[in-house]
């Protein structure tokens, strides 16, 4: 283990393992089974009476893919769906209708599409089931304001919230009171039928609340938390009169508050993550230890920006090379999460490549080390890459070609760096989304 | 375990536990024992024959505490000594002599105390042994040109490398080769007497060839390495002329190249590191072990900028509390080095107090984690803390009191926010300095 070659095709081997895990079509057929008249999901049965109706739903941009596994997995159990997407994202699919829309500016269509999931669940019953599966980009997916409000309506308050610096917590209250689907009301719409949701999560800890706006989670925000911000924020002149007047409105009791923990439409209602950063990770240190390495999973919730947090990781390197810590070799470390990249340069690269190219520098000489950093979706930045691998051999390499990471790394230009030494890490669009993975090997 | 203020105090334990391991009078006092007519250092003994000279030497802010150290373990045995020191940094000795001399910048005060610790080497013999206190600044503190060079000479040579931006090993090399006691000569010097060197490190990594330049330890670089780098850089015009005559002298065999690895010169010569980083967060890790904390020692090599590096510590911390990864609560993470800080605002504080902050930002809410950032000099940046605790309700305390944590941040204004929660660290000076520690407790 001790050959970078070695070190390397385990590092591909591992992040394999990882794009496995979050692969959207296997993560569904993985959660479902149909056995006569039992839905079976993740080893909970529901029965589903002659005549009871399966109903699937969705949107995202990997909701196609769930929706094919559906399909493959219910047939003609299916009655009836409905799924949003982004444009040029859709799947074949015979049971289950797709309306391409906009993303990340959610557009009409994407309204027209949502309408038209809400008719599907008009006179459910309680033997009926709601498959709702969703992915990211599921919240510009699903537009769906008000009575009263308009799409532009709530860009406009989005946009003033941005513009006050107000934290994203606070922007999801709003767009929660401002949606007839959001925060908990598409459970409370589905009602009294059965609810399973499937998410795929490609956001940083995986709140249930969080992902698509929570549309199937309890909310724990309101409409006076919402006006208390208007005030905080002196967001009266900047909001759309409309807007302001449905707040106090639902503030005032005349609207109905979003559905919130302990409220009935929660009773037969379940939601499971099954796909995520912190699932491709889990994939991945199992990979890892069977190919025999010590392994550790340091956290799936790493941002930052990318050359600091390159920096760090090559410092944990460095120190299991020279003292065994924190765990002895051969090692791995794992990491997820999504970092950012301050852009200094004109150069082409994305943020794992940027990753790798910091990590080398910091790793030149560091002959016991390979390190992987890739995108779970395969594109990294404007680019046909999904990351890079470097290791201790990497700037030695580089000089002869007469190559400057260092140059490269303050144009911000990974891309033709990497690209001239083969080690670009190349999967192709995956078709999912789940953040990234950062793997360092200490032989 | 679970509540903060046992945290809090378990987090002041540890690290008043890393401050006891990196006190360089307690180093050298663990490290050297004298029993009848034999030196004990760290387990080897060497004998000392009636008559045989022991002579100490050094530079160091903290070479004071060593040497008061070593004349209270070998009192009357010592038979010389004289150290460099920065000004104001005296303590009262009484077999050796100190003289203060300038720091950052070397000065002429240091070149004469220099030549005064050489002269103690004249005539050494086989059976007399040189006791070296090495600490950190210990490279400025004991200035030695080479013949025909000056202190302005060699000056000049290093803004020159720091103007084109050449690495510290490169710079390093310089520095060595414009010396006469720097990468080994020392050693030289000193033999045929035994030498041995005991180092307080300050640098990332306790490398023996960097900390004080390495004055008894290997040298790798040569003279034409030098030269090769004066052509590379382009330094020609820029350097004084007598600087580039004295390299291309001693790449052309006119002047004694720096002992290497194998120079008969090091057979009798060992070099200690007897505080470092490493070895307080050794300290740190057997403290949190003791009172019950799942330990793990990240990194003793951490550096990059402040508030990205807490935020991967907090991304850590989270992912304990989430998923008891990388490891099961109650636990301690525990990272060294050295962090930098690019200033944005006019405020007061340092990089610890600064990584608090950014921390306590991250871990709002959090109720399972406090964090202690603490440099073991005892004061951060230019404040009279040595750097700050934060935890998951630092930001809840901070409003009540109509304090803004990112309004601090911002203007990297940590001390008086810290100040008014009383959450500063504060040790008052420690006498040493083996870098920062950084604590993660979860419980």
């Amino acid at each position: 283990m001790a050959d970078p070659a070695q070190r390397r095709a385990d590092a591909l081997a591992i992040f394999q393992a990882a794009l496995r895990a979050a692969d959207p079509g296997r993560a569904v057929r993985h959660a479902l089974a149909l056995e006569g008249d039992q839905l079976a999901v993740l080893g909970q049965t529901y029965p589903l009476k002659a005549g009871a109706r399966l109903v699937v739903l969705g949107a995202g941009k990997a909701t196609p893919a769930m929706a094919a596994a559906a399909e493959a997995v219910l047939g003609a159990r299916i009655s009836a769906g409905a799924i949003n997407t982004k444009y040029g994202h859709t799947l074949p699919l015979s049971r289950i209708a797709t309306v391409e829309c906009g993303h990340p500016l959610p557009d009409q269509a994407g309204v027209v599409g949502t309408e038209q999931m809400l008719s599907l669940l008009q006179g459910s019953g309680p033997d009926d089931l709601v498959l709702c599966l969703f992915s990211g980009g599921g919240s510009a997916l699903m537009p769906a304001p008000a009575p009263g409000l308009s799409l532009e309506d709530k860009q406009a308050t989005t946009q003033a919230l941005l513009a006050c610096g107000a934290p994203i917590e606070e922007i999801n209250a709003f767009r929660k009171h401002l949606s007839k689907v959001k925060g908990g009301q598409l459970a409370r719409l589905a009602s009294p039928a059965r609810v399973v949701s499937l998410l795929i999560s490609d956001v940083i800890g995986d709140r249930l609340d969080t992902i698509a706006s929570g549309p199937t989670h309890p909310d724990t925000t309101t409409f006076a938390h919402c006006l208390a911000l208007v005030e905080r924020y002196q967001l009266r002149a900047k909001l759309p009169a409309v807007v302001c007047r449905h707040l106090e409105a639902g503030a005032a009791g005349a609207l109905p508050e979003t559905p919130k923990a302990g409220d009935p439409c929660f009773v037969r209602t379940r939601t499971e993550v099954v796909g995520s950063n912190a699932l491709a990770i889990a994939a991945a240190a199992t990979q890892a230890r069977t190919l025999g390495y010590q392994t550790l999973v340091l956290s799936s919730r790493i941002a930052g920006e990318t050359r600091e947090v390159a920096g760090v990781h090559a410092a944990i390197a460095q120190e299991i090379c020279a003292t065994d810590q924190p765990l002895a070799p051969p090692a791995c470390i794992i990491s997820g999460g999504e970092t950012t990249v301050t852009l200094h340069g004109q150069g082409k690269g994305g943020r794992n490549q940027e990753f790798a190219l910091a990590a080398a520098l910091q790793l030149d000489g560091w002959e016991r080390v390979t390190c992987l950093s890739g995108g779970t979706d395969g594109t990294d930045g404007p680019t046909d890459a999904a990351g890079a691998l470097a290791d201790g051999h990497t700037l030695e390499r580089a000089r002869q070609q007469g190559l400057s990471a260092a140059a490269s790394l303050r144009e911000n230009d990974a891309y033709p760096f990497f690209d001239a030494l083969g080690d670009l890490l190349r999967t192709g669009p995956t078709g999912t989304n789940v953040m990234d993975l950062r793997l360092l090997l200490v032989s």
